[in-house]
C-alpha cells in the first residue's frame, strides 16, 4: 500500500504518522521524506505492508496532520490512462508494448489522433483509436471532440505522446496535473517549436528531452524527469531528430513509471520525486 | 547532526526512532530508511536539527531499539585521514586541493609513500609526507613502518588513492572498514593487475572505476560507488589509462564525499548509501 | 554507398583508396579510419555519393590494396533478419515495432522461439513465428530443427533476443559473425547465468548489457556495444531484473542500427565501429 | 604531427590531401573528415608519422586546396596560457596541478585574478599571480590593465576559469577565438548569471557546465564541450553550485583537452571536434 502526503512542515510529524501505521500494524518497507525548507513544505512517501482499511488510516492520519495536508492512499490498483498523438509512432508503440505485456502500471483506455496514421498499430493491439482531425475546425470545437471521447474513459491521466497541438487553457484546467507530456528537448533549452533545428543552429553537443505535467505556461510546467544523450557535429537535424526519438521514449517511459506507482508529488511549479 | 542505525528489522523501528527525536525537540531534515528483506536488516540515517546531547540521545534511542543496534551520532566534526600512495599522483592531487581549501569533509594528516615521487606536491601544500619503500624489505616490516607513522595520527580513515601493493591480512585487520581504496576497474570485471590492458584485450566499450572498502578478499570488499566512461577502438592501452584517471579521480572524490557526510553503512559484504 | 575495407597497413592506403573514389566521381560524404597498430591493421568505412557500379569499383580498389584486403560495398539495400526468442519480450517486441515502421534497417523475415509465449505478438504484426521446443530432444536435434527453419530465409544476420538457451559449437560455426547476442551484464562481468543475482550479491553500483556477435566461447565473442546504468542497495534482484530489461532493450537496438548501417568490422576478438 | 584544414567542399579534397602525405612518405596514424553539407564546408584532421617540413607541406597542400583553405600544421610543440579567474578555486586548481605535473597539454605563464583570494595557491605552484581589481576603475582601464599582463606572455590561449566579469567587445576582439571560457549551465538554458538558483527555482531534474569560445554575445560562441548531471528535489542552490562545480572542473578540463591537441576546428559559431 503506497501513501503520500504533503503538508506545511511542524516537528514531529514523522514521528506523528509512523506511529499510525504501528497502530495499525503496517511495516514500513520503505519511506522517502523531503522538507522544502524555503517553502516550509513536508512530503512524505511511505510504501507499508500488509494493508489497512484505506478511510480509517486516512482519519487517523488527519489527526497528527495540518489541516491543510494532502493524503492519498494508492487511490486505484492500477491507473486508467488516454493516449493523445499526432503521427510520430515511437511513444506511443512503447506504451502499447508495455499495456499489452501488462508492466505499464496502467490501463491504456484508448489513443486520440489527430492524424490517422497510428490506428493500424493501436487495431493491431486492440486498443480502441479515435481519429479526431483539427483540420478545419476552430480550436474550441476540436478540443470538445477530444474531451468528449476522454471523459466516456475517466481517465486519470492523459498522455501526451507526441501530440503536436498547443492545448487551450480551457481544456488545460480540464485536467489539473493529470496531463503529462513529453518535450523533445532538456528544457528549459529550445522551448516552443522545432526545438532539434535549434539545438542544431546553436551547435550544442548533447540534446535532450523532458518529461512535465501540462500548464498554461507553454512548456513551463512541474518537470518530472529528464535525459540527455551527447552528440556531435556529425549530426545533422534529421539524425538529431533520429537520435532523439530514442531519448523521448526512454524519457517519458520513466516519467510514467514514476507517476503510475505514486513516486511524484507537485508543490506549486516543482515534482518531488522518491525514487 | 547525523544519525545512523543499523539493526535487525521488526515493527515500530520508524516510529520509535522519530518519537525520540520529537521528544529531544529535534527536526527532521531529512530521513533515509532502508529494509533489506533477504537479511531482515533495518538501516536509517537521520539529518536533525538543532542538536542535542549525543550520550543522551543514545541511550532513549536504545530503549526503542533491539539489543543489536549499531547506532553512531555523528562522531567527530570532521574525520582525519592518511592517504597512502605509490607514484600516480591525479587522486592525491584531488585530495590535497580539496583539503587545502577544506571542502574535503576531512583532514588530511599526513601522506605515506613508497616512492617519494609525491613528496614535493605534498610540501607544497603543507601536508607531512613519509618517504616508505617497501624495496629490500620483508613485507611485514614495510607494513610495520607504515602503521607506525599512521599511528600517529590515530586516522578515522586510510585512503589508498592509487597505492599500488597488496596489503596482507594483518594489516587490514587492523583497520576493519577504515581502508578506502579506488580499483582502475568496473568491478568485478578485471580484478586483480593491470584492468587497462585487460580492457583493451577484451575489447569493451566502456571503462571504469570503483571505490570499495578493503577487506581480505582482493578487491572483493564492499562496493561504495562506481562510475564508467564510454571508449571505443582508437584508444591503446596508454589512452585508456589516462582517460581511466579522470574516472578515478571522480570515483573515489566522490565514495570520499559519501564516506565523510556519514552516508554509508555496511552490513556482511555490502554498502547501503543514502545520497 | 558505403565501402569498408579492412587489410595489413601500409603507407599510402588512404591516398590510394581516396583516389580511386575521385576516379569515379564519388564525393567522400564521411570517412572513418583506424589503424590498430599493434596488429598494423587498416581499417577503413567511406559514405560516398551518389553512386557506382560495385564490380568495377572493387576491382580498382583491388589494386591499390594489399592481397589480403576485405572490401564490402552495401551489398544489400537491407538486411534480412530472423529472430530466436524464449520468453521475455522487451527486446523482440522493440525489433518487431522498428521492423513495423521501417526504421529497423532490417527486415524481420521470422522469429523462432523455444517457448510459444511470444507467438502472439508476432502474430499481430504478421511475422511467421516458429515455435520449436528444445523440450525431450538432444540438442543437436533441437538445432537441426532451427536450422531449417532459419534456413528458409537465407537471413543476413540472426538475432538472439534474450533466446537462453546456449548453442552449440557447430551450429556457432554455421553463421560465422552473423549471430549477435544481447548479455544481460556489462562484460566480462558476471558471465553465465543469473548476472543480475551476481550482481546483487555483489552489491555493485551499477548495471548493465553487452551487445556482441556470438563464437564458441561463451559471453566471450566481440563486443558491439555496452552501456550501464547506477542502481542502489533499495534494488532486489527483481528490481534489478526489471530495471535491466530498460538497458538491454537499448543495448540490443544500439548495436543492430551500428551492424545494419554498415558501422561494425571484426578483427580477432574485436570490433571496430565507426559510430 | 597534427595538420588540420578547414576550406569550401569539392570533390577530391580527401585523395588531394592524402596523396601529399603518401608524397612526404607520411603515415596516417588517424583521420578523421567531416563535411558540412549546409554550408559546403569541408574539415580534415590528420595525425601523421613522423614529421616532414611545414612550410614544405603547407605549399604543397595548398596546390591541391581552393583558395579559401585555412592550414594549421601544428603550430608549437605546447600551447602558452593565461588564466583570468575571480574567487572560485576548482577550475585553476585543477589547472595548476596538471600544469604542475605537465599533462595539461599547455603551459599556465600567469593567472590574473580580480581579487587576490587564488594568489596563495598560484604561489604554491611558482606560478605568476597578478592581482588586477575592478573595483572603483572604469571598464576599459581595468581591461587595459589585463590585457598589458597578457601580452608580456603572448598566450595562444586565454583561459576563463571562473572569471565572473563581462569582457568588453574590444576586448573579446583582441583574442579572436583564443578566449576559452566554462559556463555553470548546459547553454543555451540559463544564460546569464545565477544559472544555479535559475535550475533550483525551474526544477529541472539535470544541471551541467558548458564550455565555449568567447564572442561578442554573451553565453553565445562557439561550444567546445557539455557535460550534465542528474540532481534531485532534495537539493538546494548551494547544493546545486557545489555538485556543479565537479561538473564545471570535468567540462573545462575535457575542453581544454580538445583545444590543446587541436582537435577543435571552428567555422561560423559552431565547432568541428575530432575526438
Amino acid at each position: 500500500m503506497i501513501i503520500i502526503i504533503q503538508c506545511k512542515d511542524q516537528v514531529g510529524l514523522v514521528a506523528g504518522i509512523t506511529n499510525v501505521m504501528a497502530r495499525f500494524a503496517l511495516n514500513i518497507v520503505s519511506l522517502g521524506e523531503h522538507v522544502d525548507k524555503s517553502n516550509n513544505r513536508f512530503f512524505i512517501r511511505l510504501n507499508v505492508e500488509p494493508t489497512a482499511d484505506a478511510n480509517a488510516l486516512k482519519q487517523e492520519l488527519q489527526h497528527v496532520l495540518p489541516d491543510d495536508a494532502e493524503i492519498a492512499i494508492n487511490p486505484l490498483p492500477e491507473k486508467k490512462i488516454v493516449v493523445l498523438v499526432t503521427k510520430e509512432y515511437h511513444c506511443l508503440a512503447d506504451i502499447l508494448i508495455r499495456n499489452y505485456f501488462s508492466t505499464l502500471g496502467a490501463q491504456v483506455q484508448a489513443v486520440i489522433g489527430n492524424y490517422d496514421v497510428l490506428a493500424d498499430v493501436c487495431r493491431r493491439f486492440d486498443v480502441p483509436f479515435y481519429h479526431i482531425s483539427h483540420e478545419g475546425k476552430e480550436k474550441p470545437v476540436f478540443e470538445e471532440e477530444i474531451k468528449q471521447a476522454i471523459d466516456n474513459y475517466q481517465p486519470d491521466y492523459l498522455v501526451l505522446a507526441k501530440f503536436m497541438r498547443i492545448l487551450s487553457p480551457d481544456f488545460v484546467a480540464s485536467y489539473p496535473l493529470q496531463i503529462i507530456n513529453i518535450h523533445h528537448s532538456f528544457l528549459p533549452a529550445f522551448i516552443g517549436a522545432n526545438p532539434y533545428r535549434q539545438a542544431y543552429e546553436r551547435g550544442v553537443k548533447l540534446i535532450g528531452a523532458t518529461a512535465h505535467f501540462v500548464t498554461n505556461q507553454l512548456d513551463e510546467g512541474p518537470i518530472i524527469t529528464q535525459q540527455i544523450i551527447p552528440i556531435n557535429h556529425a549530426l545533422n537535424v534529421t539524425d538529431l531528430t533520429k537520435a532523439g526519438k530514442e531519448i523521448e521514449t526512454a524519457v517519458l517511459a520513466r516519467a510514467l513509471q514514476l507517476v503510475f506507482d505514486d513516486r511524484v508529488l507537485v508543490f506549486q511549479n516543482k515534482t518531488v520525486v522518491f525514487d
